[in-house]
């Protein structure tokens, strides 16, 4: 396999927000040989060249990925498990897969059933907004992310090497972890917002059936909290059905947590209510804003 | 009582982010003939007047309130109602007594003990933050922001007049609703946002103990969804205690929600799931972003 990232013929399969941007990145920085994208749509690889994040453009996977040094996949989910199926009799020997995915465990299983001649390592970069699509594409989405890398057991040095060499040309930060912890981190960092966001969206839609005025007066503090809310639900399904068990359990601590404030507002213990909300609060203004 | 707000002395009681704010909008925009403040605090006082939010500064309540046409209380909810209770002996006959409070069935209640030579208005701009404080005190929070005012059944069309007045001056949107339906919409539309975005801090926090990583891996989409979980303890406290029934009911519609979403993610029901996230997004990207 190639050693250095500058050398690298990289093909990226998907050019929406992730793949988009990761591409732009790249050849803006000038960090490889080549980006070859495979996108199902003509007119996105169309806007792709025009905007110069690709060099090639292909809608067939084959040929897309034939002379590429890396492969990166850039779909959903569950698209990107269906795609490592179909590359084992398309990729070069000593070419290198990864992927964007959200969730790891499923991801990095399908990988390890790839041919050993070839190359796997799971990624993640923490940059995902609720926009999708390649005109949401930004060359410095990454700058200053954590981008998540799984090896597996069968990921050698060198490529560990070239996945760190990658997020760090396009400004991330390489971050290595074993996929489940992965997994279950995010459930609770990135999922469960996510589903409390929806949760909050509905609520207020159920009382909106009975004084359409709710939405008039969502103001800045429930647009914060409920932006999430708009993500691509396609997206989202795969997530939540590839890491289902950590999603649970984050969704029973919110819940607990949730009845843990609704008994002490009902027996209006102000102390105990003092007690979780101070926590809260000292907690989230040690994050960034 | 005064009929133009141009011609009056207006007394803000509480100089923190919204009357500190409403303050330096008032002068600013040369809406009325003064602006008093009342602070406990020395320090709030001379800072106040030196950034030119307030004309005359007082620590003392009578001294403040004694010549005002305008009162306006902008303190915590149960310190707005307590200072309802002192101010029947001290303000002059005519005198409109207002608040900023972020709920009003029991503000108004208070409001109602008031001698009927005073005049009574609820309101309530839709502009708080996360923040607080008359550091974080900006001219122009207020700007096209709803300001809601709740007449009592004795409030007259002058004073609701005069509300107006107020809200449009500073470059709000007054819109006028009963305080019973006020508390059930910001119960959904602020109060319940707070409570899961609390939720959700303390979650990650109990999964924190077990692995420090989590803070590390909090990028934008969580700091949005948590952001009111910073909120300040005592104003919040105040508002759950005072909007308890309404809370408690959209509590329990979140959970409820949650609880659909749970069932559907257990038992892998793709259909239900896409419907629930579905409805979700195509209504918050009404919203304003």
């Amino acid at each position: 396999m190639i050693e250095d990232l500058a050398e690298a013929t990289i093909c990226i399969i998907g050019l929406g927000l992730m793949g988009g941007s990761l591409a732009a990145a790249l050849r803006q920085r000038h960090c490889c040989r080549e980006v070859i994208g495979v996108a199902r749509r003509a007119i996105t690889l169309d806007n792709a060249r025009a905007q110069h994040y690709i060099d090639l453009g292909y809608s067939n996977l084959a040929e897309g990925v034939r002379g590429a040094d890396i492969v990166i996949l850039a779909t959903p989910v569950c698209d990107i498990i269906a795609k490592i199926g179909q590359l084992s009799a398309l990729v070069k020997p000593g070419c290198l897969v990864m992927d964007l995915g959200s969730t790891k465990q499923d991801v990095c299983a399908a990988l390890d059933q790839l041919p050993l001649q070839v190359e796997v390592l799971g990624g993640h970069p923490m940059c995902g907004k609720e926009s999708s699509g390649l005109e949401e594409a930004d060359v410095d989405l990454y700058h200053d992310k954590v981008f998540i890398l799984c090896p597996l057991a069968r990921t050698s040095e060198q490529a560990l090497s070239l996945g760190r060499q990658l997020a760090t040309a396009v400004g991330a930060r390489p971050l290595v972890l074993q996929s489940e912890r992965h997994d279950t981190l995010v459930a609770a960092i990135s999922h469960l917002p996510y589903l409390l966001a929806v949760a909050l969206v509905n609520s207020a839609e159920e009382l909106a059936h009975r004084d359409a005025l709710v939405w008039q007066l969502a103001a800045s503090g429930f647009q914060g909290a409920s932006r999430l809310a708009a993500s691509d639900v396609t997206m989202m399904l795969d997530i939540l059905l590839t890491n289902r068990a950590p999603i649970l359990a984050s969704l029973e601590s919110a819940q607990n947590q949730l009845t843990a404030l609704r008994s002490a507002l009902q027996a209006q213990d102000m102390q105990t209510l003092s007690e979780l909300l101070g926590a809260a609060r000292t907690r989230r203004k040690e994050l960034n804003p």
